[in-house]
C-alpha cells in the first residue's frame, strides 16, 4: 500500500497518499479555473477567511510595526510575553467567568499550535482522544503526532453530541475529548444543557476509569456566531477544562499564525500541566508564538470582523440550497453548510456539482460521508452566481 | 524516578525533571539580579541577540505592515508565498552554489520549525542522527519528537569532526547526520576539507547501508562569522543535504519566528521529500510561517546586522578570558566561548563563577561536560565588568 521510498518516512509516505484524493480535487478546482476564468467557478472549498481584519488591528499593527526599541522582536519568555498573557486571561474571564491563573495563559502558533502543544502535554503512547463526528481533519494527525488515537463517535442526525455514544466510548485509556463549537465543518454551536450533561458524565467516568479525562476546546469561531446566539463557557462548566483557539478568524489574520491556550485553574496537573505546555511550546519548535504579533493582537483583543456579513452570506446561501432542494442544518456559527448528499456518495456529488463549476469538499474529508461541505467565507458574488449550478445538480441525479 | 501525575504524559514529566537544573540555575541567576542589581551581574547564559536589526528590515516592515490590500493576512501554501520562495531560492544560490527548485524551499517557523519539519519528514521509528559533540541541547528533543534517536560522538578537543568515529556510528538505522556550523556552544566552523571528508565517507557508508544519509545543516549562524572567513556551502559539497536556518542572528529577530529550509535539487526522496516537508510544515501545527514576517525577510534578505560588533566583544573577551587563565578555542563564528573549566566539574565551576556575579552555563547541557558556555551577544559594559570576577574563581581553586 506504502510507496517504497527509503528517503522519506514510510508514515508520510502513507499519508501523503492517502491525502491524494483532495490534492487531485484541488488540481481539478485549479484546472476549471484555468479552462473558464476564476471569475466563472464558484469555490466554495477554503475555510479562508475573506473579510479584512479590524481597524484596530491594523492600527496598532502599524503603531507596533514602527517600535524601534532594543529587543522588540527579541526572544521572550516560551510561553510569552507577561503583560500579553495578562490581557488575554482578562479577555478568558470575559469569555467563560473563569480566570486562568497568568500563567495557565500559553501564546501560540495558532489554534493548531495550541492543540499540538496540548497533547505533547498530555498524552503517554496509546492515549485515545474522543472527538464527536465530524471533525476538522487534522485533528487525527496532531492527535496520532505525539503518540495517541483520536477515537471518533458518532453524533446525531443535527450534529448535537450523541452522550451515550460518547460514554461508552470512554475506556482507560481515554486522555482527552475534543470539542469543536461552532464545528467546522457542521456549524454546530453546542448547547449549554448539552455542555453541562456532558461535563456530568466526564466526572462520572473521570471515578470510574480512576484518571482525569480532559476537555480540550478548539474555539477559533467562539465569536463568529449567527442570530446573537452565545457559545456557552467551556471552562465555568468543566474543571478539566483546556481551551485553544487563534485571532485567525476574529481579526481575519489567518497567515499570521497567532492564538492560546488556556488552562482552568483548578484543572488537574497543576503547575506541572502548565509547564509541560510551555516546554513544549518550545520543544516542539515553535520556542514562541511571534513577538510582534503577539503585542499587536493584545492591544486589538476585543475588536472583530464585521460578522453581519457572514450572517448575511449564511442567510442568502440558505436560500440557494433550499431553492435546490438540498437538506441541511442551518449553521449557528462558523462559516460553513455541511449539507446531506442527494445520492450516498458524497465524492461522486462533489463530482457533480464540480462539473457546474461548483468546488465544496467531500465530508468523508471529515469523518463523515454523506455530506459536503460548503464554505461561505467568499464574496458574495460568488455565492450570487451558484443558484443555477446547484438546480441542475440536483436535476442531473 | 519520574513523578506520578495522572494529568501529564510521563515522558514531559521526565524531560521536567531532567531539566530542573538548569531551570534551578536561572532562578538563581534572577536572584542574584534581585538582591544585587542587574548592572552588577554579568549575564553571559542567554543566546539571544541584542543588537538592533538592520535599517533595511524596520523599513521593509514598517512598508508592509501599512499594506491592507485584501488576503495580506491570509493563509497562502503550506510552503510558504511563492515569490518569498523564489527570493529565498535565489539567496541559498549564493550562499551554496546551487539552486534549489522554487519547490525545494519551505518556509518555517524559524530553524527550530525546520529541524521539526526535517525530522518528521525523514525518520521512521528507531532511525538514528548523528550528531558531533558538543551540540545544541533542543536537538535530543527534536529527533525524538519523532521518534528518531539522537547519536552524540565526540569530537576532537578542537571541536573538529573526529570522522573516524562518525564513521564507527553509522549503522543501518542512520538516517541523517546533523551539523551546526557555526557551532553553537563552540563557535567551530568545520573547514572545506573536513566538509568533503564527511561527505565521501557519507557516499561510501550510503552505499554500506544501501540507503540514502541525509546531511542536515542548521546554519541560523552562517554569516555570523569572524576575521572574514566563509562558511562552506553544504549544497555543493554533498547531494542529499537539506539546510535550514533562519533570520534571527542575521537580522536579530529571534522572536519573529522565521526562516526556511532548502533541499538540494538532486536530493534522494526528490517530489516525495519535499511534498513530506511541506505536509510536516502543515500537521504539526506549523501550517505555515507567519505571513507578515515572510515577506518582510524576502524584502531585507541580504541585509546583516553589524557583525563587527560581535567581532569586539569577541576579541575583548578572549583577552580577559586568557589574563584569567582560561583555556579556550577561539570562536570562528557564533556568539559563544566554549573555554575548557579548570576543574572537571563544569557545574560546579559554573556555580564558583556565579558567586563572582557571572552567569554562564556547564557544557553538560550541551552533552560536553568539562566546558562552559559564554555568550558575549551582551552589552560591552556587561564584558567590562567581567574581568575580575574570572580572575577570583579562578584564584579561589
Amino acid at each position: 500500500m506504502t510507496q517504497q521510498n527509503s528517503a522519506v518516512a514510510a508514515k508520510m509516505m502513507d499519508f501523503m497518499e492517502r491525502a491524494s484524493w483532495i490534492r487531485k480535487m484541488f488540481e481539478e478546482g485549479a484546472a476549471l479555473k484555468a479552462q473558464y476564468g476564476a471569475d466563472k467557478v464558484c469555490d466554495f472549498s477554503l475555510g479562508n477567511p475573506d473579510l479584512v481584519p479590524p481597524q484596530a488591528f491594523q492600527e496598532a499593527l502599524e503603531k507596533i510595526a514602527s517600535d524601534r526599541s532594543p529587543g522588540a522582536h527579541a526572544y521572550m519568555p516560551n510561553a510569552g510575553y507577561p503583560k500579553v498573557r495578562e490581557e488575554v486571561a482578562r479577555h478568558v474571564q470575559k469569555d467563560h467567568g473563569v480566570t486562568p491563573a497568568t500563567d495557565g495563559i500559553i501564546m501560540t502558533v495558532g489554534a493548531a499550535g495550541g492543540l499540538n502543544i496540548i497533547f505533547k502535554a498530555l498524552l503517554n503512547p496509546g492515549d485515545e482522544v474522543i472527538v464527536p463526528i465530524p471533525y476538522f481533519v487534522e485533528y487525527g494527525f496532531y492527535v496520532d503526532n505525539h503518540g495517541g488515537k483520536l477515537v471518533p463517535v458518532e453524533s446525531k442526525a443535527d450534529f448535537s453530541m450523541d452522550l451515550e455514544k460518547i460514554d461508552q466510548a470512554i475506556t482507560p485509556a481515554t486522555k482527552a475529548v475534543l470539542l469543536n463549537s461552532p464545528n467546522n465543518p457542521s456549524g454546530a454551536v453546542y448547547s449549554e444543557e448539552e455542555l453541562k450533561a456532558l461535563a456530568s458524565l466526564l466526572e462520572s467516568a473521570e471515578k470510574r476509569v480512576g484518571r482525569p479525562i480532559f476537555l480540550v476546546s478548539d474555539e477559533p469561531y467562539r465569536r463568529l456566531v449567527f442570530d446573537n446566539i452565545t457559545v456557552p463557557p467551556i471552562l465555568s462548566i468543566f474543571r478539566n477544562g483546556i481551551v485553544t483557539t487563534s485571532f485567525s478568524k476574529d481579526l481575519s489574520i489567518p497567515g499570521e499564525r497567532i492564538g492560546y491556550v488556556a488552562v482552568h485553574p483548578e484543572a488537574d496537573g497543576g503547575p506541572a500541566l502548565v509547564g509541560a505546555l510551555t516546554l513544549a511550546n518550545r520543544i516542539l519548535g515553535f520556542v514562541n508564538a511571534p513577538a510582534l504579533m503577539q503585542k499587536v493582537v493584545a492591544e486589538s483583543i476585543d475588536s472583530l470582523v464585521d460578522v453581519s456579513i457572514y450572517q448575511r452570506r449564511r442567510d442568502r446561501l440558505a436560500e440557494i440550497l433550499t431553492e435546490a432542494g438540498l437538506e441541511f442544518e442551518m449553521p449557528k456559527g462558523a462559516f460553513y453548510f455541511f449539507p446531506r448528499t442527494p445520492i450516498e456518495d458524497d465524492a461522486r456529488f462533489a463530482a457533480i456539482l464540480q462539473e457546474q463549476l461548483i468546488l465544496t469538499v467531500p465530508g468523508r474529508g471529515f469523518g463523515c460521508p454523506g455530506h459536503i461541505r460548503i464554505a461561505f467565507c467568499v464574496q458574495d458574488e460568488v455565492i450570487e452566481r451558484s443558484p443555477e449550478g446547484f438546480k441542475k445538480a440536483m436535476a442531473s441525479l
